[in-house]
């Protein structure tokens, strides 16, 4: 299996992953299972759609592979019959979902080079594939965004971009740093949710109007 | 009159009737007048908008034609002349809303199928011109959008747009099977509202993190 | 210095200002330091993103020039040092806040009209250019738009809109119209926020379901 198969079976494993705990979030909101199933697919490919509306590029991958569309929505759907069995198994989906995380960010980073773009927006457009997915989440939900809060989400996009980015730009060998930016970022956010680390706040009580 | 003239009659009545329930939306929100007219066009056009934007579809249908801006929030304006009277109006538009549904879903599948789109994504494409209007009224509003709790307001766009290209593809002449399609998809959600039928739900009530 | 000179200029004041009064709001929500720039990035450059991808426009300008994030993070993130100071600051950030808005409102109106869009099209591109930043901020901080219920303000850019299009279309002189057209919203902008001006309001309290 080379590097380009290995991203495509992580991708897969990572849609149906963030499918799977937007249901759980929709459920918590006591949404139809049509919203279920929508909110899977969102958060799952919302991130990519918006990297690729951003950047001009077309079609959108479920435009051009519906068969996303079906994963997604039905790993969302499954999440409804074995739910309650969840509990069990929120370790592995905290797992799924930082793997989930990396591997969105390196395949945004890959697009937006392979656009020739800048290594500022290869970067950004890395962490918008991997965290925008949630945040359209929330704000359907009528959340305020998690990732604003969360343990390190969005920082650990921005590290595993730039180590991917930054290490290719040295001139080392791409498999190898590839897999370094991804099992750093990866170790960071474990060890995030396992210490709890946070980004530290920004707290304003005053009104400007 | 021949279906092409037809469905952009229903178009203009849809989005007229859009653009009003909005207001509604906006005066229980206390919004501005602005507010209102802005509020008008956005559930009215955002669903073909974003079906575009998502399609790499360009000039936006309100771009190449602004009057439908001057339309929408001119409908919306209007409505707070006539607020006091809606009340016995209500279920003219409960019914006008339902006709914007199934004429949006019939359009969304046209101009997607006119891109020579897989038939997953011509449905998808019917869904999200008849859905994400009324997605980012409620975005807006700070609300969780309706779509996701309300009685089978996006399962009869999904089936409105599975019977017109299942129809086609069976080789049915295209106008008999519109009209069937709209007038099932048209059916189906007058006697949702009637009976209050809905989606199961699903809940959910643990956090996973 | 020329006319496009000065509004370059004057973009960049506002980039920033409208950075700074994004990390206030990010700071009431007590969002982390990434929230806060990233919140800033989004307002100051999220109306001009929505305007090029409705527009079909790319690359979009942050993408073309990458020192735009780089500036508007910075300046979401130092608001979080001199946030102690903000206070006295209030009126001069209000002043920067109108500049803003005049200011994306006239580049927005550029853009389109040289696309060649009619008149009505360029000025909801004023509109698109100088608000929905405002409005992206509201709905990632889970918040009822401020601009549907504020003082004038998207009046403001109407305002302002349609004197620099109007004047541009009875053939009067481009630099002398757009001076007048932007010194006339900042005022009508100022006078609002100084006796509280505001929109009427429409109030409707019945559910229509």
């Amino acid at each position: 299996m080379n590097s380009a198969e290995l991203i495509h079976v992580l991708y897969l494993i990572a849609i149906v992953a963030e499918a799977m705990t937007a249901a759980l979030a929709a459920g918590r909101r006591q949404m139809d299972w049509f919203g279920v199933a929508l909110l899977g697919c969102v958060t799952a490919l919302g991130g990519g759609s918006v990297r690729d509306v951003l950047l001009g590029r077309h079609p959108l991958s479920w435009i051009e592979n519906p068969s996303y569309l079906l994963i997604t929505s039905g790993a969302a759907l499954a999440t409804i019959l074995i739910a309650r069995h969840m509990r069990h198994l929120r370790r592995l989906f905290l797992f799924l979902d930082a793997v989930g995380l990396v591997v969105f960010t390196i395949i945004g980073c890959n697009i937006a080079s392979g656009l020739d773009m800048p290594l500022i927006i290869v970067i950004a457009s890395g962490m918008i594939t991997g965290c925008v997915g949630g945040v359209l989440r929330d704000i359907l939900c009528a959340d305020v965004p998690l990732l604003f809060r969360a343990e390190l989400y969005a920082t650990v996009s921005i590290v595993t971009g730039a180590l991917y980015v930054g290490g290719q730009w040295w001139g080392l060998p791409h498999q190898p740093v590839m897999m370094a930016a991804m099992l750093t970022g990866l170790a960071l956010r474990l060890l995030a949710l396992r210490f709890g680390w946070s980004m530290p706040k920004f707290t304003y009580t005053e009104s400007l109007h």
